[in-house]
Order: structure tokens, then sequence, then C-alpha cells
């Protein structure tokens, strides 16, 4: 039988995770990412893991198939022009990994796109086949599944969400060189910048108020406990969020939609304030599909790259 | 060899045609839709037609792959809640009509799904498996192609972006019941609306004042030969769906956009105008893509309910 080898490379960790051919879950591992160090040094640490993730569960690597989520769009050929998070840009991360590997096929996905099929596959989205997974973090990404394959895009830009432009009143610029980007709004950075901007432009009593090194889940807390001007901050963003969906939904009607990242940690308070802001406007109501947590949290990844390996090998 | 039959039931006409397995139309046919009649009479009618067809190119019912593209969310059992063009609801397209021809299977969908499935065969989309046909005529329609299938989507509504909220600023109520809708203002009917407004909100000189019953084409007309007034409607309107399009673009990221329906008769003038209103939506250029025009005109749907058919069919 095959084995399934997840990897999920970040700016700041390399998650590994093995898994049967079915998707247990056998070993998870952690290396950092030194990127001070260079990509050369990166890809020889993630092959030295993988040598070591092998040997420890008495595998054989021809018997192993191999996929890895990385920032970035990554093009159809492989080629990922830039990585922001990683500073590395014009490479080819499948190429260089199998090399080391000898030679295996190690096929190489978005990380955004790698969670959304680690969340269908054994996550929140278990059962579905066409669905998005959004995910709220540093900023707002997603992964949409059509038919039980993720939307790469020609560009690699599938899902790319982030940059749908919803704020017209934004004085800031995004990091894409537009302003007024869904990721400046409805990600943990928009959410603390749009407290901070509310603070400051009033005086009213704030249990937020004051707090050093502010952060999403600060705001969000204070929402939950009904402080008035955090709950203000986090209706604010997620309005345009939720009408992101309605357009995201008109164009792919998915079965189901899941939110991730560190924003879905608020649970069903967010996912609530999410979904009501959502249904005012499809006013075709049957094309409103539920709105779910995401399962997998920071293992979504993982999971995600192993079932894309599987599914792009032809050999079982 | 096996032939396909391309049938597209629409609110005045149902069109037909006859294609060899590789594409090659035949015949074409059309009839009335007899409204008036009853879905009963329509579907009688229809048969008749197909079989007339079968008979008079000496082919085998049997020997024919039969695919039908129809107004309104195709459900994925096949039934269609509502065809408001139509006036029919609630029915099985496909299994009525397959009973009226000897139970060979009649594959259905909805048609502007179709339509673009026929420009990605044998029209503008050639060659490319990722793309979104854009239709512009009474309302705005469209159909996305993802790795050469169609997005039908879960409750039929895949590719519905007449009913993306755009405009803050819209009086009048969408067929929907909702209020700035795409539909409202990039199409043939919201074109003609905003040119009435502006006239009546100015006195400035313009050649398409005073016409009776005036269309989107007198409109697009004058903008072509610089009446101010005009053009300022073709922009307004156009501008919407340009951001639109951008948007659309983040999710699915598809190789080329094509735009058909009554308004692209006016060809590149108004693509050019489409395309100047997009690009300046995405900061991140590379995600682009190009904006062509529809070859196929009404023969679209047709081909695409051909290919369809085809595609759905299992046996060669």
């Amino acid at each position: 039988m095959k084995y399934c080898i997840g990897i999920d490379l970040g700016g700041t960790t390399v998650k590994f995770g093995v898994f049967t051919y079915d998707g247990v879950l056998i070993q998870k591992k952690e290396i950092p990412t030194r990127k001070e160090c260079g990509r050369d040094v990166i890809f020889d640490d993630i092959a030295a893991a993988v040598r070591k993730i092998v040997q420890e569960n008495s595998l054989d690597l021809n018997n192993c198939l191999i996929g890895m989520g990385i920032a970035g769009p990554v093009e159809d050929t492989g080629r990922v022009e830039v990585s922001v998070n990683l500073g590395m840009s014009a490479y080819y991360p499948g190429i260089e990994l199998s090399r080391l590997l000898d030679n295996i096929p190690v096929y190489v996905l978005n990380d955004a796109n790698a969670a959304a099929l680690g969340e269908m596959w054994k996550g929140g989205g278990r059962g579905h086949k066409n669905m998005i997974l959004i995910t709220l973090g540093t900023g707002v990404g997603s992964g949409v599944i059509i038919d039980g394959s993720v939307i790469h895009g020609t560009h690699g830009l599938g899902g790319e969400i982030g940059h749908i432009w919803v704020n017209p009143d934004e004085p800031d610029l995004c990091q894409c060189g537009g302003r007024g980007c869904l990721d400046q709004i409805a990600s943990a950075t928009g959410i603390v910048k749009y407290a901070d901007r509310f603070l400051s432009r009033s005086d009213q009593f704030s249990t937020i108020r004051g707090i050093k090194n502010l952060s999403a889940k600060d705001v969000i807390d204070a929402a939950k406990s009904g402080d008035y001007l955090a709950m203000y901050t986090v209706n604010y963003c997620m309005e345009f969020l939720g009408k992101a969906i309605a357009d995201i939904t008109y164009v792919i009607d998915p079965e189901i939609i899941l939110i991730g990242g560190g924003i879905s940690k608020a649970g069903d308070f967010i996912r609530e304030i999410i979904y009501d802001h959502y249904k005012n406007y499809p006013k075709i109501k049957k094309t409103l599909a539920p709105i779910e947590l995401a399962q997998l949290g920071g293992d979504a990844g993982i999971y995600g790259a192993a079932f894309f390996a599987r599914e792009s090998s032809t050999s079982v």
C-alpha cells in the first residue's frame, strides 16, 4: 500500500504529515524554516526530514506519494514566481525537492488550496465536492473546490479572493498595490487596524482602549463580552466578507463555505456574524450555502498536500 | 459514428442543431415555442422536430446523443424549479423529452452554461479549458468553465453573476427581489434605463434624446458616433461589469473571458470599453485575462447542448 506525505512549507515552520493512503495520520513533524540560510538549505532540511520520517516509520521512499503546499501562486508548470513569506522567487519547488529525494515526484500546490483539499478530505468539508475554504489569518486566502478538484487558476491565482476590491474608503495601500482589498479589512490585521481607527475617532469607553499590541483576538474577545466598539469593528469588517461571499456564491454556487485561519478560533460567534451579513445579500435565497467552521486548524495544509499527491499520482 | 443533437429551448423559439461527433454542423432548424399551449404541447413539438431531423438526415435515433439547454437553474437531479421565460415550473425537462423519444437519454443543462460550452467547443473559447462566457442581453448571464467542465452549481446557480450586487444607488427592484444587481445595469435593459435617467437629469444635447422605444443598440451606436451622453451611459454601465469581472477573475483565474449576447454585436468598441474598466481593478496585473468576443452568436446554445450530450454520454 502507498503512503502519502504532506508537506506545508510556511514562513516560520515546515510541517510534515505521514498518512495512510486512506488518510489516517501516522506521524506529524515540524522543523523551523531557516529562511536566513537561503533556499538550498531549506530544501536540504526538508529532504532530510522526509528521509528521517520514512526511516522512522519503516517506509520505502519509492512507495510514498509526496505533496507540498507552498505560499504564493503556483503556475501550471510548477513554477513559483514569488513566495513573499519565504523570500524566494522564480523557482520550481517540486523539481528542487524531487532532485533531493531520488527523483520521486513531488506534487506542489498553493498552500491555501492545499488547506481547502485537506478540509474536504478529512475536515469540515467531508462529504462535499463543491466548496470554498476561506482562511482569515494575517490575510484573507481561499481555496475553491469544484467537483472534488481545487481551482489552481491560469496564473496560480485561483481563490485569491483577498484582493477583491471591496472598500472605496480605505486610505492605506495593500501589499498588492491596491487600496481597499478584502485582505485589508476581513483579516486579523484588518480587524486590529479598524479597531485602532474607530478608537482614535471616538472617546467612547471601550475595554480594548489602551491595550498594548492589540490583537484580533483581543478585539473579538471584547466583542464577545459585549464591548460596543469592539463589536462595531467586528461587524464592520465582517460585513465586507459577507458581501464577498455572496458574490462568490453567485459564481460557483458551492455546497458549503468553510471559515478557517486564526480568526475562526472565535468559533460560532464569528461564524454567525459572517453568516448574518452574507445572508442579507443574495435575494435568491436558494443560493445560500451553509457557513461552517474548518476543523483541521494548522494541519489542513499537510492533509491537503498529502491528498493532492494521492490524486495527482496515477499509480496506486 | 454517433451524432449529437443540440436543442436550445427559449421563450420565443426552440433551436435545433445536428452535429457530427466532432462538431460539424449538419443541419439547423427552428420552431416557435408555443408557450400559450402549455408544456405538453411544447415537448410534443420538440420531440416531433427531433424525429423529423433524424429522418431528414437518415440517422438512427438510437445513435444520437441529445442535449438540451433551458432557461432557469437546472438542479443536480435534472429538475428545474422554475423557468420564468417559459412559464414552466417544477419539472424534469430531460425525463419529459426522453419519454417522447423512445427513452433515449436527454442531457439537460442551463442555457447560459450551454452557450459557454458551445463557445469553448467551436467558438471564441477554442483551445481553452478555463473560461467564462458573459452574455449581455436582456439580462446578464454567464457560464463558467473549469478544466473543460461547466460549473452547474449546487442549486443550478453556477455562473448566475447577473445577481451580484453592484450598485447601492439603484432605486428600482430587480426581478430577483434585490436592488442594484449587475443585471439591472450591464444588460441591454440596463443601458436603456440608465440612458433614460441621464437624459431626464440634464438638458444637454444628445442624438438619442427623443428616440421612441430607445434600444441599447441606439445608445451604443450614438456612443460610437461620439454622443457624449450616450458614451457616458455606456461607460457608466460597463464600469460595473469591469469591476465584477475583476472580482470573478480573483475567484477562478480564467484563461479568457468572452463577451456574448446582443450587446456584443457592438464588437471591439464594447469589448475595449469593458476591458479598459476591468484592467483598472486587479493590482496584481498578472491576473488579467484577455477579453474577447463570443463567435457563435445565437447558435452557441445548440453547439453547447450537443457538446454537453457528447461529454455526458459515456458511450462513444
